[in-house]
């Protein structure tokens, strides 16, 4: 059995504002103390973990003078260096400032937009200088209660100009990074620009810069209208997009929970872990998720053991699976039918599909056993096999 | 005031499956006779309906024999010629026959993916025959219950060798046809694959001539998972790839609906029919919804009449919301401070801004008088100025 | 028509949580100081507002002395006097603070359930005091993220015996107060215990005084999971227990989103209020809506002109439904097989219903114009007849 | 270990139309041959089924004349006989014939509802004849897509009606049955009336004979629009109606899927099973699904056998839950506070309460380690423990 004790080398990832969270929620106050970042990586190290992701202000408080961020980055440089965790992605935090309430990209107001790029390209110096190699996008505010002075097309013009200016800014200073860009479909706006994962795939394609492009797929966010996150991520694969991955969970078609990876939807994570791993995906495996709030200091790292140990038990399970003689021989009696090659054109071609006869009743009546597959899946996931 | 009479200058079509349907449902039986295609149209014609769309079941059954099939054609050819309809969009039915329960294009078996190729050409020959200059796929039975056997990308790269291959048809043939893809999260599939129009944006630029394949959103597939559906017509619109649209309308987050246009969601599809309108999409607006199965024959053109009333209401919604002074008044100041071109890069400009100063307390304090606005609107649309 | 200008009789009220909310979420800041409590007396009162319902924390901060609460009162009250407002609705407080973030009356803590009861007694004193004849309970934390170590039948036990304790300190004290229990689905608990009114109304039924207790729907929680509110308001009303009724608007599906009466839900809105105004309701017409947090301290009051004007626009489309002959004639024709009596058992008259002859084509074949009649809604919804 | 074997006494039953089911979707045709009913019968046996359950033209078609329903019901019991099976429950169709598209017992149509009360009472003589104790209503047409001409009110008072009327048919023929109310939020209609299974448990408390009505919750029908079905039937068990339980499961938010026991929502189907195990629950575990449309006939079989096989898992999982001595230690300390009887009213008790100092910062700080209680569930469930 694959072990159950993770090692840097599973590249488990926490944001600080997320072990850091206080448990504050729309109709009441934080239950725990806001922790130090140092002390984060601290009490993270010895649990195996291989990094820590931040947004700036995460580290460097909103109107820190110069002085008060450099002291701040050189200590969590030093803990960094002490605990051997390293800082593989950053982002910026646009959306907790009152200025960035309609907005930070695609506000109607210029100078908010000029804020917003500005604070983010300080923002990716400070990520630069950690180390990261990816940076994230999440467009917190990007959207709308009223849609009747905003053009959901201006939204998308002002992203790809912000975008187009900081892939510039990235390259111009040789920066070793790429851009994730991770969307939401509603909360904290009505409805946000850019939904989906699927919606920023399409966007990328329209920039500049599309190589240095990807996205984050969030798995709540997905799981918050319902689509099927393993599907998601495929496609994001398939385009060669996946630059990076928050990993929580969700009860479905509700407000964002960010639960413990893999506490609600067992059979979809399994899934999902399985893409991940046979994919050649070899990002970090980044857990955006919060402790409950009725949780108190020491829960939260049992919060955190809890993802990883999730995540380990089900890439197991996807071992098994795939060493499952039974499974993988009913696999390949379903897709008994799959051979021959992809169709090329040709009018020749065209002209002898055209007239090849088929027997539907005989095609329909070849058997799909998924019952019994998909039965074979929750045995192995419960343990019963 | 805009006329509230359709004419054909309005461009509104209706399928055959729409008008025609004789209102099965899961748990109930027909409660309507199918109509003869002819029939429909000699319906239609009167109501100032543009056009039908039709798959090609829907005119030829399935096992007709070539005479058959060209009786029938010919008929109905002659029905448009008499009533002056067109049929600007045609598709494949590749959802009713068992032989499709897995699939078509992406199916595990070769066989059934070849059979849903040629049954597509001959369905293609009939929509070219018949003038279409659109051809739409929705695929109905593309997607899982059970992924254990499914890979999704296996399902994204047969549904590129299949487009890759009919777009070379298309081509061979001169046929005059663009391709519309239309997405739906699920049913009859547990999740189908595609799962939004953003999804189909982003797969198109991974075909061999994207210039001829675009979407055709359809309103209650969206809305099925409460996405916004203006927002995402918005960015097809902004990709130029709004090559057709299917409009009904749905209550949120549950089972495909398909009602009477504007019947529920009345603001969204406001600011739809606006987008539209002020957009300079030219294509058809297709209502691909169903009379309620409570209702008798005749009931079948209340519900027609009432798809195209609530759209030209809203035509004029939108025209009275550009002519209003107030509202207007009220977007040039909420839009007040969006001056200025979009940020291009150089060096020094980035220099310049990062070292430009903010009044964040200044910036947030800009009055955003949305609530004001929507309540005009509301007003708007409620008839009350 | 009737008048758009509110006026007391209307019976329009605010919570002052609601024009009072700073507009912090879970992603921001406030972006709007706190409103004193009289102030918001004196700027809703010139508005035509009738009352103001409160938390005790909405006026009395948690930790007051009782001193300091007896001089807030006293303002407070002379505030009512001087403006004419009054308080028809009072609430407790029972999820903000960190001791109940498992719950109050529910928690498994015997002593944070004493507290809860004791905080309640103290607001129901507050509330009589200043003339409250309705006490609102929503259990803002109870429910459960994970039922591993919760029975929900204990969380059922326990909040009886609150309410039976409650109901018991009322009539000792003499207050002429009802209770109207308030359901949420979820959010901020990952599931709420008494997730829907329905779950509320079969409750009430096995306490110690069902009598003095009812239902306080909020339009909006209702809606968070698609439920018909209509349908569910009017399951209250036939059961003659709507006490009290909290009017806000929604997106479906999603996180709870408080917003401006009508904004969004526009046909079920009108069914809402005319039921609320044909079915004898007296009750305030309480809005428990939040301003977008994108407006500024004026916009505040746009908010809640606008709650007040959709409402008496709706109010008066009602009116012309039921004054529109062409409307109620297609009803009646709808209608028009409803005779007779409802059926009262006999044995006779079982034995002749056994043996009635049914046409059962006949029956199908009766009409029933439903897209007629909704298109005539839509009609004078949008104010086109 | 609990055996996985099913055997009778497990009171595992399925309904003739789910094994059955022919796979017939609203956008495709059957797929199956639809079973005899005593080939079902002999199939289900072998497999350790308890019983079947039936709709009244499951068996006797609609039409049949009385020599015909004699011989096919005559049939049916000879096949009940051979095999040991048992009818538990019966139940009538009241949505599939076009006479009840707007409406069984709430149609405003008199005759309409007068044939369902016939259908019904014919029905019930169906079912007693065969032995069943539970008579199962389902309102599959009762509810509404246009609200404009049906007060949800009259459809309440209608249902009222009918149930009173045959309470007394059962009670007058002295048939042992018992009454079980199933809710469903939407599907096939637009809005269903009695969306939830406690809307039906308030209901039932304002017929004439309450005791004998209690509530058939589906799984798939609460978690349709959310709902913790955990909680749901806890109320419902909690208030002594829980007659009857329709077991499968669905992906939420959706259309009704109507899947394998088991085969989604694990973690909830655990608590489910725990609570039914547990709480002297004797009823049948009637499985209201459906086989996979992919599948073919054998693929039934697999079907059925997962359902019962998922649920014998977990309630193994269950067992283990309770001997589990880390479990119920981590239980025991989060519930450590709760002792103390329930609050009793009296005048002293109130002022000794009001009276009562709580040191509420030592009161938030005890720990709820639900984080390590919900990790251990986990680890039991994926069987790593």
């Amino acid at each position: 059995m694959t072990s159950l004790t993770p090692t840097p080398a599973d590249k488990f990832t926490f944001g600080l504002w997320t072990v850091g969270n206080p448990g504050r929620d729309p109709f009441g106050d934080a239950v725990r103390e806001r922790l130090d970042p140092v002390t984060i990586l601290r009490r993270l190290a010895p649990l195996g973990v291989y990094g820590v992701n931040l947004h700036d202000n995460d580290l460097v408080p909103a109107g820190a003078t110069a002085a008060e961020r450099d002291r701040i980055v050189a200590a969590f440089a030093q803990g960094l260096a002490e605990t051997g965790l390293v800082v593989p992605m950053a982002t910026t935090n646009l959306f907790t400032d009152p200025v960035f309430r309609d907005g930070a990209f695609t506000s109607h107001d210029a100078d908010v937009r000029a804020y917003a790029l500005q604070k983010t390209m300080r923002a990716i110096d400070l990520g630069a200088e950690l180390g990261a190699r990816t940076y994230v996008f999440w467009g917190g505010r990007e959207g709308a209660e009223v849609d009747a002075a905003k053009d959901p097309r201006d939204g998308i013009q002002r992203m790809r100009d912000a975008l187009n200016f900081l892939c510039e800014y990235v390259r111009d200073r040789g920066y070793p990074l790429r851009f994730a860009l991770e969307a939401k479909p509603n909360e904290p706006r009505g409805d946000c620009y850019f939904a989906t994962t699927a919606a920023y795939l399409a966007f990328i394609e329209t920039l500049d810069h599309p190589g240095m492009v990807g996205v984050n797929p969030e798995v709540a966010h997905e799981q918050m209208i319902g689509l099927n996150v393993y599907h998601v991520v495929a496609q994001a694969i398939e385009a060669g997009k996946l630059f990076h991955i928050d990993l929580n969970d969700q009860k479905f078609a509700r407000f964002d929970q960010d639960l413990r990876f893999g506490s609600e939807s067992i059979k979809m994570m399994f899934f999902l872990v399985k893409l991940l791993e046979e994919s050649g995906y070899d990002g970090p495996r980044h857990f955006d998720a919060h402790t409950y709030r009725t949780e108190d200091a020491d829960g939260v790292w049992d919060f955190a053991r809890g993802c990883m140990r999730t995540y380990l038990i089900l890439k197991d399970k996807a071992r098994r699976f795939r060493e499952d003689r039974e499974i993988q021989a009913l696999i390949s009696e379903i897709r008994a039918a799959d051979a021959g090659p992809a169709p090329r054109y040709s009018r020749g071609a065209a002209a002898a599909l055209a007239a090849r006869p088929f027997d539907r009743g005989a095609l329909a009546a070849r058997p799909l056993p998924y019952e019994r597959l998909d039965q074979l899946l929750i045995d192995l996931l419960l343990g019963v096999r």
